[in-house]
């Protein structure tokens, strides 16, 4: 007898995507596994001692404070940090009012969606896009309309036209070494978009997590430097560049924005790990931050670079990829008819983990995507996995020829 | 010119309340202020030395596992001991897979709201109701129902009635020491709700915050003992016995449901923070917590005890009230024609703050109703605070009698 059981699932979580991240990293945990799956900052630069001083200092000087309930907005020299932030990086002004302390990136997605997205609100993303974006706002049922990625950034054009046609409520973009493709927008790219967005109703929200993580010197502008304060979010998060198991993001908004996003995060969760933020303040007042960073770009620099020499030499050429100039990713694009789920598959037989571009779009296409990272693989990884990775390619490309 | 904002908020945000707690406790941290309106544990127990040890602890010899991403479960360790709890506490036998680690109590609602909610879709909870559960489901728009409470407990006989003509897609109730009112469901009124639920398609779910937190030695059941594991959810929280600035929550159902309350956890915010949960793991290892609860209890049983002999002989008769073994609240029923929020401005101006109790009724009711935190003041302060109080519910009534 079939058993019905005693409840049933909102329309909302079945239209949320598991993210096959999670399945996949589950997989990879093996420690025989040379992963390029994950999006794992690299444990060299954790740094478990410094945080351990702050930790110290903060119980032993804020006290009871440091463990009691707290305000949703955030703690305010952490919102004073950020805003002096934006001043130095973009010469941007911004009051620390005008910053909300999330629990990571992901919650500021997911607040995002729950403030401005009713189920059919079109949505215009990044195709490929974020997948934790996608999950996040796929929870309140947007129709998703997709703007493919050139080499200069997010096509002007395709936004021009889904902008005039659907009038989305919101575009979602990482223009600095984006994830997954790696890509950086240009300067010219920006203010292409910024003029397009500023004559809409469309609202642009700005992701930059991988924004601190750049192997040039080349200052490239927010979007809060090119669109008035009322048409734009910025977003950051302190995951890349002190520790991601802290969850600690931010969002940045006009006080209208934060209002709302104030109340959805007090209905989310009250307010964020106190301890965590004062502890985060901490250590950014007691370490040169500055120094720390050059030390993490430096690194994934030079990983990036030898990874992308390795596939200059020993990838068949019909297989292309980006160069990024930041941040943790590099996105391969494999010939036409062959699959990046299959290419997974057979390289999994030979202990190298790779994740396949299909959770990346909004509808099911992406098959012919991969996603690396090298910021958490040291060179002797990259050039033992690099090696397998090149000969599983060449083999399963030669099949594909044959059809 | 009336400028158009460019973008405009969702419905459900709209739809959300907006916390009177926050805005009144805004008000209360003024330092003359002697405030029952909060729901803050004492800071006396909040054990800043034991969590710097464990954090030293985490720090040392986990290393960067406690500062890298983690999984959206939670952390394994952590959730056998909860398993454990219910062993000890209950009988209950749990596997460490039903317990999902959440950002606090706050966001193990919303996740509840978010899995099982679809627009419209019927609510049933007490009257009065906690206004975070109240607040956390309104933005999935369920239409609520309410249950009166009475001295044992949520009336069963509406209880039978919404379940026989609405089929909610779950209750809400909060059995030990419920916030705001400070009952306590009795063992007949447990046994009469489970056998209601039972024969009907309704999901109960049993937020437990306070039930550690109890004034007398008498054992009540668990929902969880009284109804099959897929009819029931268990919610716990360390906020009222370790730290409530920490946000560690969690819940506990049968797999079906965990599951997808770990895609809601993940597209929330990917994982509650790794470091928090190690850590508090380890100070729940090196630390008695019995004794460390026994403390709790003991003081705050105090504090109430103290609260209600100033009440009995200070508060005019009309004025009737709760008598509570456990948690932190004693709930006020003030005679009809009088208003809590008149109230509230009146003590405010003497500098007692209270709080309202409009915000834990979902129809604007309430206005009848007040709630007082004994746990977070010292026996002065409730002295001081008390008579205060009296001598303004003695003038205030007095003209309400006149009209």
């Amino acid at each position: 007898m079939l058993q019905i059981p005693p409840y049933r699932f909102s329309r909302r979580i079945q239209a949320t995507p598991r993210s096959m991240i999670r399945e996949i990293l589950k997989v990879t945990e093996r420690p025989d596994i040379i992963s390029f799956a994950g999006g794992l900052p690299s444990p060299a630069f954790l740094d478990t001692s410094g945080v351990a001083r702050a930790a110290e200092h903060v119980l032993t000087e804020d006290g009871c404070a440091a463990l009691q309930y707290a305000t949703s907005e955030g703690f305010m020299p952490l919102r004073e940090w950020i805003a002096g932030r934006y001043k130095t990086r973009f010469g941007l002004f911004v009051d620390p009012e005008e910053v909300l302390i999330t629990h990571g990136s992901q919650q500021t997605l997911d607040i995002l969606g729950r403030i401005f997205i009713d189920e059919g609100d079109p949505v215009a993303i990044e195709a490929p896009g974020y997948l934790g974006a996608i999950q996040a706002f796929s929870q309140y049922m947007p129709t998703f309309h997709t703007v493919p990625l050139r080499e200069e950034g997010a096509d002007p054009m395709t936004f021009a036209d889904i902008l005039e046609q659907t009038r989305p409520v919101f575009s979602y973009v990482i223009p600095n070494s984006q994830n997954p493709s790696g890509i950086t927008y240009t300067t010219g790219c920006r203010k292409e978009l910024a003029g397009i967005h500023k004559e809409s109703s469309t609202l642009l929200i700005e992701d930059d997590a991988y924004g601190e993580i750049r192997f040039t010197r080349e200052k490239r502008p927010s979007f809060g430097n090119l669109l008035p304060r009322e048409k734009v979010v910025l977003l950051g998060s302190f995951s890349k560049i002190v520790s991601p198991g802290l969850r600690i993001g931010w969002l940045c908004a006009e006080k209208e924005i934060i209002d709302q996003a104030v109340t959805a995060k007090q209905a989310s969760d009250l307010h964020s790990n106190i301890f965590a933020q004062r502890m985060l303040c901490r250590y950014l007042q007691e370490n040169d931050i500055d120094t720390h960073i050059s030390r993490i770009t430096g690194a994934y620099a030079a990983q990036c670079s030898l990874m992308l020499r390795l596939m200059d030499e020993l990838f068949p050429v019909e297989v292309r990829y980006t160069r990024p100039d930041g941040g943790m990713f590099i996105w391969l694009t494999l010939p036409p008819g062959c699959s990046a789920m299959e290419l997974w598959r057979r390289a999994l037989a030979e202990n190298v983990a790779i994740l396949p571009g299909t959770p990346f779009y909004t509808d099911g296409a992406g098959d012919h995507g991969v996603r690396l990272n090298f910021s958490n693989s040291d060179e002797e990884r990259i050039v033992a996995g690099m090696t397998l990775l090149a000969r599983v390619l060449e083999r399963y490309l030669e099949e594909c020829r044959r059809g």
